[in-house]
């Protein structure tokens, strides 16, 4: 669902519209009334079916948006969030975990979340996907992966200044969600030998030291130990030269050092059909990777190119997924997965 | 001429093969037997003629590439740099600067130099922009900005750590570089009110103070006075949605807060076209946005893209300030220039 006055009410109606005929098929955990009130305002010929089960939503998807009912307590305006309904969002985020979890669903895409609304409500996660990875009983932190077709990008830090960002960046760190990354390109994305490609933190890395030590002191060490593991991974790259259209062909994810390393170059080459996608969670999950919009929302003027990607890569992991977990034997045995 | 043992000859050479029909016509500062060697050893038929005035470079350059000749000392092997050529590398650069000074050349195009190599030789500049500046006699420090068709970013730190620009980053150094490129794309670039937008530091712009405090300390009371003084500004704007197409059609230069905040960017979106031009000098300065890269020197297999570029961005700026020269009375008087 999302927050639901925000857009990801009308992205859901457009992404059935767009999709009802070709698949992905999807539910959508929301209240049935509001979407149907909302696809009646913006005169959109999207008929809604409540179901209670994966085969349900499945048989009905080509005719009608599969809704799995999540009654809101308060009427929605678009635009303006109410903390009434603050316990059906997140509820509507536990039910999907669980749907997965017991496999009546492949993967979780969520829409974007109001996180003051819900923070009112007494929610104590600082986003999605601090609360995904609660209700996924892990104790590892999830990474963050943005990718379109183009390039995937993991930030190392993401929401702290860039000051903190460089204070808190260590060799630990840059190992840790690295491994997770190449584990989740193995098994999630059909790739048997993730390149891992590592940013440096200065202009030109720090170009020998003259501009900054952290190339030296951090990251080179992280990407030897990262070696020493069997990590297909070279760096610290100079930022600036990893980004062009050549060198994007020399790897498949850019581990990067603060979030706008990450974010800039994803955003000026693809802004509407970037995904977010979360690693190191036990499910798949992923979503578009906008927020609520509560400027447009109920306007139906949002665009969906991000949902439908989150969509379609979610359906793709998901097939790679199911791929490598029925050739753990093999994978074991050679010591790669294969697509 | 820029580094003998680099690129930059066997780029000149390409470039006149490009453009000497339709032009725009340049004289290369350089020595005449060393080009005629290198045309000779990749099979170019490239004509060499050896000139001593404008007039005679603009009469020849269709039918030979005009040179005007400052010979080296020293034979050149591509990819080797010698410290006995570098004195004809750098009066090149003083000759160009005087040839364009005194009205024989419309701007300065200058091929990359290897640091190195001066520094053995007893140049005590950090780069070429620097040794400008000193040759201009100008007191204030020039302003590199980079520009591709699709954008145009002007760094407010450049080569100095992450952590080092942002402990200098100040209000006073963001309003000083942003009038000077407010006034060149003025008086170089035929755009009578530039539209400056100034990114963030932190992720989000500091959000609200949550993420880094720069925003509020220094760039937006940075972009406070820069309105005070007319100037057509708004930001700080979250850095990660600065570069998104949609958003690169709101301004005419985003002002970024460090070097890879700048370059990320226009590297990703057009590596081989993107040019950098030096603001804030008395004459008109561009070059290719690219090493010596003594790696492929010789082997004729570098991307002539840039040097084109910023060749045909150096004729647009020429004409468009002899306009807009011609245009100062009437200027004056309605206080903004006109293409």
């Amino acid at each position: 669902m999302g927050e639901p006055a925000g857009i990801g009410g009308e992205l859901t109606l457009m992404a059935w519209l767009a999709r009802h005929n070709s698949g992905p098929s999807f539910v959508v955990l929301d209240d049935p009334a509001r979407l149907r009130q909302l696809a009646k305002a913006l005169a959109w010929d999207v008929p809604i079916v409540s179901v209670a089960s994966a085969a349900q939503a499945i048989a009905s998807f080509s005719s009608a948006l599969p809704v799995w009912p999540h009654p809101l307590a308060a009427a929605v305006t678009p635009g303006k969030p109410d903390v009434a309904n603050a316990a059906a969002v997140q509820h509507s985020i536990e039910n999907a975990v669980d749907l997965t979890s017991k496999g009546e669903a492949a993967a979780v895409v969520t829409n974007p979340i109001q996180k003051e609304i819900l923070y009112q409500a007494g929610f104590t996660y600082p986003g999605h996907t601090e609360f995904l990875a609660h209700l996924a009983g892990i104790a590892t932190p999830p990474v963050m992966m943005l990718a379109c077709p183009s390039l995937r990008v993991v930030p190392i830090t993401i929401h702290q200044s860039l000051r903190s960002a460089i204070a808190d960046l260590s060799a630990d760190k840059i190992v840790e969600l690295s491994l997770i990354t190449r584990d989740a390109l193995q098994r999630n994305f059909g790739i048997a030998t993730p390149r891992l490609a590592v940013a440096g933190l200065n202009p030109h890395a720090g170009e020998a030291g003259s501009m900054g030590t952290e190339e030296i002191d951090i990251i080179a060490p992280a990407i030897e130990i990262l070696k020493n593991k069997g990590v297909e991974v070279f760096g610290p790259v100079p930022p600036d030269t990893l980004f062009s259209e050549r060198a994007r062909q020399g790897y498949d994810v850019a581990m990067c050092m603060y979030h706008d390393q990450a974010l800039i170059p994803i955003k000026a080459l693809d802004f509407e059909g970037a995904v977010n996608v979360t690693l190191g969670l036990p499910f798949i999950r992923t979503s578009p990777d906008h927020g609520t919009a509560l400027d447009i929302a109920g306007t139906g003027r949002a665009g969906v190119a991000s949902l439908i990607a989150a969509l379609d890569m979610a359906t793709d992991m998901a097939a790679h997924r199911q791929r490598s977990t029925h050739e753990t034997p093999h994978r074991a045995q050679h010591g790669s997965a294969s697509a």
